[in-house]
């Protein structure tokens, strides 16, 4: 047996936070816990309002609400982001069915995917071929794929812990259908992202890259339970055939806008911290997880500050992200803006994992950086938040990137996410009310830190006060 | 401001683990969450057998089932071991209700809890005093209290982030009834431990300690809606009556098991590290996270050590304990027995704060134990394993308590536990597969360590092998 022997380093660290850093921030989580607002909007976003795509209707309205309950709040500004969203309509329910032999069939939970074309009115039936990648289409060539639906059919790997990595595994499948559509697939099935076996059809942006539209063949997702018995009836039968009907569409770019909330900075005014979710959701549930709970938390970061006595020095927004899910243009436009105007953001923070019991962050920063941020940890300990962690941010934010900023992301506990994300049960039902609020609390506390300190003294030297 | 100054001492640890270990337990890991059996055993005592209150028929057939289930597993022993417990029946379902005036009636959800007498058979009504402690009953005497419900009302402390010690501030006035039958009180409920505002009654021990049988006053918890109704009733009529029948009864004690499997250690057979939980449970629900989840996580603990390649030097035992909930009676027996038979106990681990994602341990041992356990503590970093704290362990194992011994209890992320505690929703629904596994593999990764390395060799030095 190898043994191993650890010898830490001589390890000395001198680093300062104050008594009333651990005062305020308890003060932080307690108002959360016990006078939180962000369960209580998301029961109206969800359940008055629900699933609100880019371009809808719904996004409109979450707009207009999320607006108008910033504004109650009296921050010292409030305001709409216009930016150009593009609009994919799911048209008529999606209806689909394998059938083994001539008039034997079986009903498939099926949705179509974000950006899919349609399939042609009447539908589409083919035999069926089973992949598990991209890459195993060009090993069975043209001929074995020419006319079929090719049946994208890896799973989620269940060991991983963290249930992001094992999506960010599978989920080029969902675009999988442009290189099908290349070797003469007629359409594309992709088993749901969704790492338990159940009933749902998980939707989910796709892209077809630069293929021409005319050459674009439908695409859509079934349900794992579907295919788990879909597989099992090809290995019976390979001859089968699966059939289905949607009539999605494309259609132009529509006004939209990201919604802002903001409380001037008393010292560092051009210094900008924002929180952030993304205020459109998928159509099917009513994105509760994915992402109001993020929005929702967002915007009672600015109202926790106020309530538990913080005056900023730096300018704090929260920023309601327009079009993530199928476009990036909000997150895009923010950036784009931002720069426009020279306004110097220092950190950016984003909740868009879904409204579970706060684990942590990760963060996008340079390592000065990374160890001042270590250097809080022990504040955030009586909440049990542990995670700290070298990593992504959120999608919305990432395009403010530049050095000298902390990018980071919050890191609930991502066990359940899968379960709900893109699908018609992402309901409010699903949110705990403790679990939403303890991230609400979380996020305004690292926020509290960085108006105070500042991002690194080493990057910033001009800060450093006493 | 003041400003802390922080200086870690100097600090050298000395610790050693193999890779072999790092191996093992990711492959314990990879086995629970792909081929776990927890959720598949959870499903059929939840769904197939259902709530289990000691002395029950279900009891037994969970006995009965779970014997049979160990056994298929190739364990080297596997038995009964008889214990006498309580049996308290609930009877028909309780009925209650508020009355505002001659009339005017709003039924509310009510249940007896566990222990108490019957009321009348016609019911009880009388005028009701709100009070928020049992303190708060001396400070009232006897005038304002006789004849009268006592209706014990304060919250779970929402801005504790451990769920349990909320419930431990408030779990004392389930038994107020004592207290307020002294004072003349005709009956009295109590407000549901449980910190979400909802419509179940959550049940739960009470105990009359040295009360006179016919001084027993009945007691019923009421859901947190209905103890905020009535108490807003309260305010604006204090003349308000409220009703409630029960039937229950504490019948002979009966025969009942505790469930044993064991592997036999190869080198030290007579050190003993248990795993366990209780398998009795109330009977609103079918008990679920309480605690069938501990109780499949630890037969699937031995399945995992053999799955996983691991020979035990030590032996070790799944338990599952009866009457855990209302009489401790096998937890006691356990330990009874194994200190008649002088086996040395070494570790002992309870599951029994619900199946929900695993976040650590607390600990009951010693500080050279304890430093032993946090040498481990990057052996489960991978896993988000990070809470590793002195602290409480479990009821069933606490009677095993000695020295030379840890006791351990599996500390699950507690935020949703007391929305089902006891309740009707305490349900195989809301377990989730990969929690729960998560679970089984944490549980196992520990007793691995501890069969691997044994207790602190400062207290063991005989044990210490290169």
């Amino acid at each position: 047996m190898k043994q191993y022997l650890f010898i830490s380093a001589f390890f000395i660290s001198i680093f300062s936070f104050s008594q009333t850093d651990e005062e305020t921030i308890k003060k932080i989580y307690d108002n959360s816990l016990s006078n939180g607002k962000s369960y209580e909007w998301l029961n109206y976003l969800s359940n008055q309002i629900g699933g609100r795509l880019s371009g809808s209707l719904n996004a409109e309205r979450a707009v207009q609400w999320t607006k108008k309950e910033l504004e109650k709040l009296g921050l010292d500004k409030v305001w709409l982001q216009p930016v150009m969203v593009p609009k994919w309509v799911r048209g008529t329910a999606e209806y689909g069915f394998i059938e083994t032999e001539q008039g034997k069939t079986i009903n498939v939970n099926l949705c179509a995917l974000g950006g899919s074309v349609a399939t042609p009115a009447l539908g589409v039936k083919a035999n069926v071929i089973e992949v598990h990648s991209i890459a195993e289409l060009e090993t069975l060539g043209r001929e074995k794929i020419e006319g079929k639906i090719v049946f994208f059919n890896r799973p989620m790997e269940e060991t991983l812990i963290n249930t992001f990595s094992a999506y960010g595994g599978c989920v080029d499948q969902r675009s999988g259908a442009k290189q099908a559509g290349e070797f003469g697939a007629v359409a594309a099935i992709v088993r749901s992202m969704n790492l338990r076996l159940d009933d749902f059809p998980h939707t989910g942006a796709m892209n077809y890259g630069d293929t021409p539209v005319k050459d674009r063949i439908p695409s859509a997702a079934i349900s794992t339970n579907h295919a788990e018995l879909l597989s099992s009836l090809l290995k019976l039968n390979t001859d089968l055939k699966f059939y289905f009907k949607q009539n999605c569409k494309q259609l132009k770019d529509v006004l939209s806008h990201n919604v802002i909330g903001e409380i001037t900075g008393s010292e560092f005014p051009n210094e900008y911290i924002i929180v952030g979710g993304h205020l459109d959701s998928w159509d099917l549930g009513d994105g509760s997880h994915d992402d109001g709970a993020g929005c929702m938390q967002s915007m009672d970061v600015l109202r926790l500050l106020m309530e538990s006595g913080i005056k900023p020095k730096r300018s704090i927004r929260a920023v309601l992200f327009m079009n993530e899910e199928n476009g990036l243009r909000g997150g895009k436009k923010y950036a784009a803006e931002a720069k426009r105007k020279g306004e110097n953001h220092i950190f950016a923070l984003e909740s868009d994992s879904g409204g579970f019991t706060p684990r942590g962050f990760s963060f996008d920063c340079s390592e000065a950086d990374f160890n001042q941020v270590l250097n809080w940890k022990p504040l955030f300990k009586p909440y049990l938040i542990h995670y700290f962690e070298h990593g992504g941010s959120g999608a919305d934010i990432g395009p403010l990137k530049k050095d000298n900023m902390v990018l980071a992301g919050l890191r609930p506990d991502s066990q359940r996410y899968f379960d709900y994300h893109h699908a018609a049960n992402d309901t409010f039902d699903a949110v705990n009310k403790r679990e939403l609020e303890l991230g609400a609390a979380t996020m305004t506390a690292l926020v509290y830190l960085y108006d105070k300190y500042g991002v690194s003294p080493i990057n910033n030297p001009s800060h450093i006060k006493d």
